[in-house]
């Protein structure tokens, strides 16, 4: 039987997001952590001589996994057999050298090799949700003038523009990229505590000096890009973090969770579609068919992530004295699994914006249909100013909205004519001009919309100069 | 890079599992379906010989996937690759036939086969709970009377016995086992009702004729061994289907869940352990540990069951019309790596039950030194009968037993004392004669503990002799 | 401060539900309890007079909290302010009684109790859930042959009707009821155990007769109403019984949740709505608005009983021991707030189904527009049979189908002409007559819907005809 | 029938988070709104004299939801009722003032006031954590030097301290405290954004003036002490802020509840307890029970934030168009019930940390009775140091260890006589003199321990030099 595959990571993730979770990349990782701690025992007077730590530094990068398998066969430890074989790759360039490990526990590295993994994976997430940023800014300021008729409970409301539309999932969309950079912010290593977190075996190592002991810890932790280590752990640093990551993870899916459902939506009114390519087909059933199966993977993609969180959620406050394994299993699964599916739902995210159309003439066309009706707010107040009573004009408003709504869908008319009865009517006391007015002005001026597009654009490129690798990131082949 | 393989089924579950999820399975899986529609045309009537259908019983294990694999290349058309791939393998033994897929579409395939894997893993997943069952209910009957200081709120309260404990256990597991077998009777198939739901080309390729095609439809629900078909159904089946099957796994995790966090906390105790293998090891930097690292894993599936509960709960009652894919990317995940869960859960369970001991000596210390205290009830009762008010005797009680508490804990005394200072105190009106009655008496009979292990034990016979395949299953090796 | 009342109890719960989790209504169950405790204890010989018995069931409704409160002052003890309140109103209908809570413990009575509560907010909502199906039964009958274009991924896929659409989201709902059914047919009684589990005090009372001790449980739960009862059960009853009945509400909210998006989305497509009454203001803002808001109070139903159903499933497999009272501040909120909130949903789905409309005009008007697109895998087949290749015929159908559909969303059409073109190009060997006779049958003869339909009309009519009684449900007024 | 009441907020919450979430509390907060938008527009150049903005000042306090209720019976319109209140309020300090509202939607003030709720909310709870954490830090340095074995999988494993057990709960704490504090500092108000967010309204009200608008927006802003407000929104604020919210909850949660777990471990071996006040009563049935059930519920109440986190995962992300009302039931019941949750849960830790009890005599009998378990890994290393082979001395350790650990459990013996086991052995070259060495040394000197508690007091303290009303903050009674 063949070895059956992690479907988020072969179907959905990036190649640069499995090489972090790969054993390959743990290997490689993990030699990085070795390498951080020589640097930091050699700055502290250990002898660790420079041309050791190049050694290691050149072959860091070569990892054959049926070697350190069949190390692993001789010695009965996954550990031991991996500080042979990176011991014995530097005589591939020189003398041979044996300075990884010493001083540290399985824990030591274990948990610190996996903070590592959770930390560039949240730093390549932030990256191409950056991506994902500026792109969805350039749609928004593509439309930024194109007018839509806004819905609330899925019905016409008000005037509003596609551009803004955009912003405003960008804007959920910056709740979760800001999220995620103040968690990368604030990320810390557990460090070198020992098997139960008093340091024992460090302590022993230096003699019980403490200070060199805490020097170690800060030294390796900035040699790993962190900023921040913990004071007092257990046998692990506390799992409330993992929960802390994954929902990070959650939030930055949300904005385009919302918009994709909402670019489902818009896809059923043809208002818009994600894109249908060429060669694609869309059923082999039906062959006029265009799904919107790329917003139908995210919010998939949405839903996996929440069932992760429930997965950190529980582990999260449920440690026992200074720790047990019971979360390993789970872990094993729920952290490379969540990034897998954060990276495939980004992934597709950029797939659809580079992809998505806008049907501009359709979208007049609604908003022209229903155009009345997105300006009743606006007729309300010049009634009033007019000396009609609000809730008068309300009623009034609404009872001919009604009737003209009915008349649309019996078919009996075929153009909404609300301002021709209210004018007939005579109730709100304005004369067909001012009508006239409002529809002319209501139908072209959408309030802020486009200044808020143009700050949404604004935020979009601080980002882009922050992180600038971002504008380099191009989506993989979608399956 | 290799490929990322799925932790869940290649650290966990077994192969049988495995192999209903796999690629080779769900294609025999398809295959037993397309027989099976096969049959019931053939009993319709349609010109389906049943030397056709026997070459194809005869090749539907002779699965290569390379060789499909080629065969997409060139027709661009997975099912359709499959269909020539099976229709050659006739070839081998004898002459070819071209009988399968006839007035089938797509999803009256995959649906099904689906719903197949989902209906063959929970067949599975029962009779693997049977097994854990009855060696549940042998090692209840195995310490059917070994006294054990009950404890609620985790402190001593009345006495049990170890039997019951683990009886008790197992009544929630039937709970569990139970609810498995209602929902594999219930379980009904979607059938073959085309691209929306409404069998357009069943009928017609029956030219019409709706009784031929719902005859048609019952027959291959017969064959595939399912109960019930569904009647009104979309593009899909109801995806609540998935929560229910989800939700039944839960269910069924809940006992040994319960039964493994107090195995934890009686290894703590040393009443008793999961059993330490002689070749072994415990933790590499810490010599003498025995640690209860399989209960730990299995309170792990639980939390790991739970987040897949929460991916199938956001897809039931998620579905737009007819049904899309947004579902798609997480049945994927979630189906298979939930019944990989539940599977690692059981074979983790009987592993436990298999090897796991009783520290009898520990467990009658502890019920020896707790004695008097749960045995408080008693001595109230008897103080009522002997006269004195209830409240009285439970606030005299209470501050002797508080007394004796904390000079246990204190070390002031090293024996529990307090029938010795009731009787001092005289305030509950009973001589020493009765002190040692209630003594001898109460830490022997356990009330119903022993006759409620009996009734367990006879549960489990029922069920097993419902299951006897039960009785052959044996865990895999544990990692 | 006034007090925090309960949101989903006082705002969308119906009285029924509230009285059976009322302070009042669980006093009721405790005494309809303990009257089934002593019928039983009378039944085995205990000495109960029968007028005892008749003084008891006449008060049992008379509750009076101030009262009850009253004597906990004095008592300090809930459980016996209630027992003294309940014997001294026998009084007031002849002479005073004290027979009830012979030999039983607090968890006896307060585990039973809720036990009964659950129950019968379980059979009331078995009872609302079959007034729901019995109407969305008419309403599938009423538009049982109302061509509506399906739609999968949310765009148009091939015809169906309005009344099988809603078939299919009463065949999800079934998928519900009967998990409720089967639920509370197994729902199994905790019983008389004692504090422990062991029937010590039951033991103690019938002077070691295990025989009666087993005896009188039977009884009490035959005269509760359950059919079955629990051999081996700690302090409490497994917490996993009541994820079992929260699972059930979240398989019952689904079929409701998933016909309310799919109201939602059609009333944006104005193709139907749950109705607008006419005192009815959809918003202050805007007087044309006409909302989804039950359909939208539906779905955040659906998401609530998701949270509790966290809760419960938290609760599931963590027992320790015995048991202790972790569950209880959860059990506490969870179980009358997961009932209140399906109860909200049913009362909410009820007052959709009594007024939504569907506007017939709209929906031919839809069907029409798309009616050649609904047909394209009719003309595949049409010319497979004519001698075109199948993917021959795919091709050259979507080529032209693209085409359509992009001049009509460009407005440089606006009529639906895709026959008209695939005549033209003459590809599929297919004369105009054959394109006419498609266009006629297939826009009238939707395959199996109507039979599926009147399937579900029976469906409905059966589970009425068993619980008669709900016929007579009325939702509550809607705030 | 009684009102049925909230159970999170009546039992368990404290008086200052019912009176947020409170009706009065909400009109209080309105008010201030209202008045934080007349200032701004003072600010700006509109007409409002500061003393009707004083006089609205010194009434904001005085709510009578009689009077308000009265008035919406008449109005029909529960904002209108609550303006006129307001503005009639301002007669009874001097003329009547009508200043309030003024270019303002509903949504705007509702959405302002559910944000303000949250933000004064969640500053309730970080004071309240800084309380805890500072007594917390108090606790672990009254056990600094505690000498305690340290449990791993929940059996003995390494020396540690009960201070440092202390502090490493406390180190989970400050992930949480950390979360909330960075979750306040970012909090963005949605504005003055109207109806569908383009601001129409209060572009009317200013005459198209975009930049008072905006201007007008960041002053309300900074009036009610938010330091951020949000570009584009549609209706509402992206939900994902209040997942983002409600996550922080839980993060905070987690480390108490660690705890928590913890506690009820070590009262299970009478290491410590939660404390038992002297009027408390463990159970009515047996007298003699201390329980832990503040710590049972502290972990009850975490259960309940990760339902109500589910509830706020299933809103993120699900946003159509520019929004609707699904959300509205939900967010009416998981916002404050979530915020009574961790009151009540941060009351009952304080509650904890007040009472609990170390009980020093057990805690030594235990860590001796295991203390040469405890020093495996420096005898270990002493042996490399003598030239023995690591795998030869784990192994020899191993092998008396687990001997040793069966002749306890037996009973054969009563004292751990492992080291003289080793000595005897001689296999790992170590003199007697080197085993009493290592017992002197190791059963005193506790690695970094006491560092790490000195470091986590410093952290407490730091923290309540920044919150110092921290200080002051009392539990209330506990139920």
């Amino acid at each position: 039987m063949s070895k059956v595959i992690n479907v988020l990571a072969e179907r959905y993730a990036s190649p640069a997001m499995k090489s972090i979770w790969s054993p390959e990349g743990r290997i490689v990782l993990e030699r990085e952590f070795w390498i951080a701690v020589m640097k930091a025992q050699r700055d502290l007077g250990l002898d660790v001589p420079s041309e050791a730590i190049a050694a290691y530094e050149s072959v860091k990068g070569s990892v054959n996994l049926p070697s350190i398998a069949a190390r692993e066969e001789v010695t009965k430890h996954d550990v031991k057999a991996r500080i042979e074989e990176f011991n014995d790759l530097t005589a591939t360039v020189g003398p041979k050298h044996e300075h990884i490990h010493k001083g540290l526990t399985s824990r030591d590295l274990t948990e610190s090799v996996e903070q590592l993994q959770v930390l560039r994976a949240l730093e390549l997430v932030r990256l191409k949700a950056v991506a994902c940023l500026k792109r969805l800014a350039d749609a928004a300021n593509d439309e930024r003038d194109t007018v839509l008729a806004a819905r609330t409970h899925n019905v016409a409301a008000q005037a509003t523009t596609v551009g803004k539309r955009w912003a405003m999932f960008g804007e959920e969309f910056l709740l979760g990229l800001t999220r995620v950079e103040r968690h990368i912010d604030d990320y810390a290593a557990r460090g070198l505590k020992g098997a139960v977190g008093t340091q024992l075996d460090q302590l022993t190592l230096f003699g019980g000096d403490a200070g060199k002991v805490s020097d170690l810890e800060d030294r390796v932790i900035v040699h790993l890009g962190i900023k921040r280590g913990m004071n007092a752990v257990g046998q692990v640093y506390p799992r409330t973090l993992d929960f802390d990551t994954v929902s990070a993870l959650v939030t930055l899916a949300s904005g385009p969770s919302s918009f994709a459902k909402t670019l489902r939506i818009m896809a059923g009114h043809e208002l818009a579609s994600e894109g249908f390519l060429p060669g694609q087909t869309g059923s082999s059933a039906m062959p006029h068919k265009m799904n919107s199966r790329s917003c139908e993977r995210l919010n998939g993609f949405h839903v996996i992530l929440r069932g992760y969180l429930s997965m950190a959620a529980d582990l999260a406050g449920d440690q026992w004295n200074e720790g047990d394994v019971s979360c390993s299993v789970v872990r094993r699964v729920m952290l490379p699994d969540a990034f897998y599916a954060i990276d495939g739902l980004l992934e597709t995210f950029l797939t659809i914006l580079n992809n998505m159309k806008v049907y501009r003439p359709v979208v007049e066309r609604e908003a022209a249909h229903y155009m009345p009706f997105l300006l009743t707010t606006t007729v309300m107040m010049e009634a009033v100013k007019a000396g009609v009573g609000r809730e008068t004009a309300h009623s009034l408003i609404k009872k001919h909205a009604v009737a003209t709504s009915d008349d649309l869908r019996a078919g009996r008319i075929s153009k909404n004519d609300l301002f021709e009865r209210l004018e007939r009517d005579g109730g709100l006391k304005l004369p067909k001009a001012k009508f006239d007015e409002i529809l002319a002005v209501g139908s072209k001026e959408i309030g802020a919309a486009g200044k808020q597009v143009d700050v949404f654009v604004r935020t979009g490129d601080l980002w882009l100069a922050k992180y600038p690798e971002a504008a380099a990131i191009k989506p993989g082949r979608m399956l």
